[in-house]
């Protein structure tokens, strides 16, 4: 199996991954079945179209592979049929599977950036926008202020992960090297944060209104 | 009158009625006159626009043709005249007015995804997200939870409508039959889950946290 | 210095302005640092990138030119570190900061419109969407009911602002004229609208379900 292979594979579980966390979203609001599909999918294709849309990239992903969609489809249902079953979700397993997912896309999207002869800065934005804009988007439409500005390192991961590519690419080492250190540097800050709660300092303003 | 002419006429009709749920969505919320006009046009638009968006379909709509913010605009205006003098707003009828809208709507965003060449999935998913975004739009920025999640069906009207056109579309049958008869099931699944008060079953996940 | 470096150093004054009230407003929900610069950067270039997007003006003007970013981020670090200092936070300088990039994003969202040739209608739409989108963006993430939609004449001002702009570029009055001139009616409105607490009607819609 070549790289792309892999690469592709991984992006699929990606998509999975961030269609489970979809479903459940929805789940918690009560949304009927209709509403948990559209959830699922948004959150699972939402950072890559925003980035598409917004780089001018088109078709973009979903529209030139219909295989994204039915993932997305397939991994809502199943999530939906499993909790019906009153299996319980292994929280923890959820988190590891959304790290890698989070990594994954952090990953494409910079690349894509990059293939597009975007400025570094840029590409490091769009990294960041491919792994937790879909997350925003099902926060926001479920009414919930997103979960990445309350939580442990989430973004600032994807940001590491985004730079270290960018450097990677300038040093030209081979596509396998820079794609895996980097997926590894998201994956290991997140999973940190998560084992350790570290967070970033958060800012409180009081409101005086 | 031609059927390209009539179907331009039930789009406006659409434009105006959509505009109306969202000037009342936003009378709900005490905003100003301003604050009216734009959710009116936003949420009657936001659908068209976030389609030829993603589709890469310029320039939008609204921008070739200025009717459309001018009836929206008209809508919206009349909506607030109307409840200032404190004429009663005929729910129901309101609720028929939406589900013919959300029928024009969805036939034509599934029927500019396939003149795009686009796969049926997408046509459909272009055709669902014509009819509904711009509502998902308008129940986000009012800070509710959207509509369409937690209704009598919904969405599933658009689903079996853009599925029932592309069908349709397949066997080439002429383009008033195809475009009715899909703009028929949207309606009569709608009007029926009003009436009998259809709705999914919703997946209800108990919050653990 | 020439008009369009002028016009272009307010154009980062106005970025930085809008920084300061997305920092802010991050801070009233007690996120995190990375969350605070993520609100920062949507609420200074959201509006600039949707108008983008909707008339397919690629590269987006951040893509293009990065000095935008880095404006954006420096003012809300600049702004966390001030609020650590417990500075005090000069309300009204604010507001007053605030309607100088509403005047500046107007013209120039009105403007690029133009280049484009798109109608009048079509252009004014865009300057009040390049004003005003950011701020809406800012606070649906942060779940609150945008402001533009409560408060004072805002929008409004975006709009005379924009019409006025439109009509001197008919006349073909000099750049420094109209630009100057437009801006200066966002301004004086939004000034008069702050100092004698002008507003709109409101529509308000008694809920009855």
């Amino acid at each position: 199996m070549s790289t792309s292979q892999l690469f592709y594979l991984a992006d699929l579980f990606g998509v999975a991954v961030f269609a489970i966390t979809g479903a459940l979203m929805a789940g918690r609001k009560s949304m009927d079945l209709f509403g948990v599909l559209v959830i699922a999918i948004i959150t699972a294709l939402g950072g890559g179209t925003l980035r598409d849309v917004i780089l001018d990239n088109h078709p973009v992903s979903w529209i030139r592979n219909d295989t994204y969609i039915l993932v997305a489809t397939l991994a809502a249902l199943g999530t939906v049929v499993w909790v019906r079953m009153t299996r319980p979700i292994h929280e923890k397993g959820l988190l590891i599977a959304d790290a890698f997912g989070l990594a994954v896309f952090t990953v494409i999207g910079t690349e894509v950036a990059l293939q597009y002869a975007m400025p570094s800065s840029t590409a490091v934005i769009m990294g960041i926008m491919t792994g937790v804009a879909g997350g925003v988007m099902r926060d926001v439409i479920c009414n919930e202020i997103p979960l990445i500005f309350k939580k442990e390192i989430y973004a600032t991961a994807c940001l590491a992960g985004a730079v270290t590519f960018v450097l990677l690419r300038m040093l030209e080492t081979p596509h396998w090297l820079d794609t895996g250190v980097a997926m590894l540097v998201v994956l290991g800050i997140r999973l940190a944060a998560i084992r350790w709660r570290f967070s970033l300092p958060s800012f409180h303003l009081l409101d005086r209104e």
